[in-house]
């Protein structure tokens, strides 16, 4: 299989005790690049959100979303028989992936001393709340306490209102793709050194590392960056407008966008008002600008509009539902719709790999989302037939 | 340098002809951990975002934010003396980034299929708003375009209100992420095969990939998710409450956080309701639920009920601001920020890199952010001394 998958990540083995979301989400992605993740559930219930709805013939979506293509063995790391085999799998692993509360795994006997000096070439991963280290190491935290410590909760929704989520868990998935970052890297320092290291990801520190010049600005200025509804913080017109039914979305941040902007709306006034002369001006006074664009936005639909700036090479946007996303001529063109034919759910349709590659083609035939402990013979097999060779 | 620099990067030459904020974000990653990154800005003005303000000492701190650690050249590569000194810094490089409109690079003469050819190590990584393919793929994009064209914008703000932009540039920062896993995953393949490759990554299609389970569960079940304030999706309670003062996040999707919850709230009776004895009943019953828990959390402020919850061990936190949460002291245990000194702005703090490793310790003294083809000399001479050795 390694010798005709073009992958970058092909031959290397994941050890994967991870649960929920970040530690999946990260792993999923090492899998959509070839690597081979066997999923250590424990016993009895596995995976948490195989138990979170909703369901399709009784799989969760959300696990499903999360672990396809990756297999499955069910290990009680408090049982002896068990950690043998746990003890095997790392044996024979690149890396391990775990996303339990700092010291969990170290009190089972796998802390990163330990593991670093039986298996000295293992990349060890670990994704917490709040990291390895530091005052709050041993608070718990999801999604949605990582967003509201970390800042991003209060400059999400609009002027004066309450604070809105990002409707996506950024908390987990920022941390996830951070610590892929740090995976990928550390495998490619050990062909240099033949060592592993410990990676420590906290999804706190992650939303601090997201806030970019919000944070910069902020410690520069002493200004408390606020909600700001659909704007950004830092250029204009960049926001969602309304029309004569719905929002229309325009990025003219630079000059030469924002007189073609003008142009196609037909006023031409705006583009010579000393207001609106340069960047930083029009940033400083975004509400009189959004007021002299939103006059004439109104006059017209939002598809007519479309169509006006696409032709004039506005950068623009309908506000498009899920619905719409998935099913965009782009999407399907991009292969970012994969179906898998799994037994319960029938066909399973999952986010594709936004990673494209040169070399790689575009994956087929994915396995589907494991049921709990359903590879358990073959990786038992597998340890079998590779122990001599090690 | 390299002897002594234990990051997983040091020793990777990256050529970087990123702009705004996708790319930069990108290559700011790859210089934390390790990698030389050689800004290649085109005369006379650079960066765009350097002259996106807020200014402090006639520098953008937009700009400072994601160019610090890096050096920069200035070059034209329409100009046959600047292309020539543009070639030499591929012989010279490991990585070549850049975030043009799909043909722009090629139009100059440096598409993939011309530099694989004279550059065969060269890894070459491209971020884009729609990719190198596909019907959208010479369409315009910022952050904006991309979160409302991917979905993400429909999911983001309360029930019945419009939509709200992410507060921070998700739409860029994904992108950027994933285009760094594709970096580093392109680096491990080529120790085996000898040879580059080249990576499309999309901003659009990058929240299509992030969309996780609203993706699959649309497309399994033909709901379209919508706008949820503060909730998730899936589990409850798992959200911002109100209180006597300020909003207080809580996280408690499995039964025992639920029980432990209830408990600490005083609210026994919640705990044995039959609309609330599974996880899968609380989420279709999410609106009981908040009713119910919020008119206890109501009684008491915020501050109170957090001391009440960390001493139950059930996930919660404030909506910190930014001022709140760079000066956590958590942040500060972490290194989350760092200050740097720099000629114009004096110290200027930024965000720290979240992939910490156990061999690497935090670094200090970043360069400043450059001036615009402030280190020409010291490439050009570095350039000259390499060139016998090649």
């Amino acid at each position: 299989m390694h010798a005709t998958d073009s992958r970058p990540l092909a031959g290397v083995t994941v050890i994967d005790l991870t649960r929920v979301l970040a530690g999946p989400f990260c792993t999923l992605l090492l899998s959509n690049l070839g690597a081979r993740v066997i999923k250590v559930e424990r016993p009895p219930d596995g995976d948490d959100v195989r138990t979170v709805g909703p369901f399709v013939g009784g799989s969760s979506l959300y696990f499903s979303a999360l672990n396809y293509g990756k297999e499955s063995i069910a290990l009680d790391l408090r049982r002896d028989g068990d950690r043998i085999v746990f003890e095997q799998l790392l044996d024979a692993g690149d890396v391990l992936v775990e996303n339990f509360r700092p010291g969990v795994l170290e009190r089972l006997g796998y802390g990163w001393t330990a593991l670093h000096s039986r298996w000295p070439r293992l990349v060890y991963a670990a994704v917490s709340g709040f990291g390895q280290t530091g005052p709050l190491r041993e608070r718990p935290a999801f999604d949605m306490v990582a967003q509201a410590m970390g800042g991003l909760l209060s400059l999400t929704g609009h002027p004066g209102g309450p604070p809105a989520r990002v409707g996506v868990s950024i908390g987990d998935i920022a941390a996830a793709l951070f610590l892929t970052v740090g995976i990928t890297s550390a495998l490619f320092k050990r062909h240099e050194t033949g060592r592993g290291t410990m990676i420590d990801v906290a999804m706190f520190d992650c939303q601090l590392a997201i806030l970019e010049n919000a944070l910069t600005t902020h410690l520069a200025t002493g200004v408390v960056p606020g909600r700001l509804g659909t704007r950004h913080p830092n250029i204009a017109p960049f926001q969602a407008f309304a029309t004569r039914d719905a929002p229309l979305v325009v990025c003219a941040g630079h000059d030469g966008q924002f007189a073609a902007l003008c142009a196609a709306l037909g006023c031409e006034a705006v583009v010579r008002d000393e207001r609106f002369l340069t960047p930083d001006s029009r940033r400083r006074n975004a509400d009189a600008l959004e007021a002299e664009l939103e006059s004439v936005l109104r006059t017209r639909s939002c598809a007519e509009w479309l169509a006006v700036l696409e032709r004039a090479g506005v950068p623009c946007a309908p506000v498009n539902t899920v619905a719409d996303a998935v099913r965009h001529p782009q999407a399907r063109a991009r292969h970012m719709v994969v179906e898998i034919d799994d037994p319960a759910i029938g066909t399973l349709s999952v986010a594709g790999n936004p990673i494209k590659l040169a070399d790689v083609p575009e994956p087929t035939g994915h396995r589907p989302p494991p049921a709990l402990d359903a590879d358990r013979g073959a990786i038992i097999a597998w340890l079998a037939n590779r122990r001599p060779s090690t």
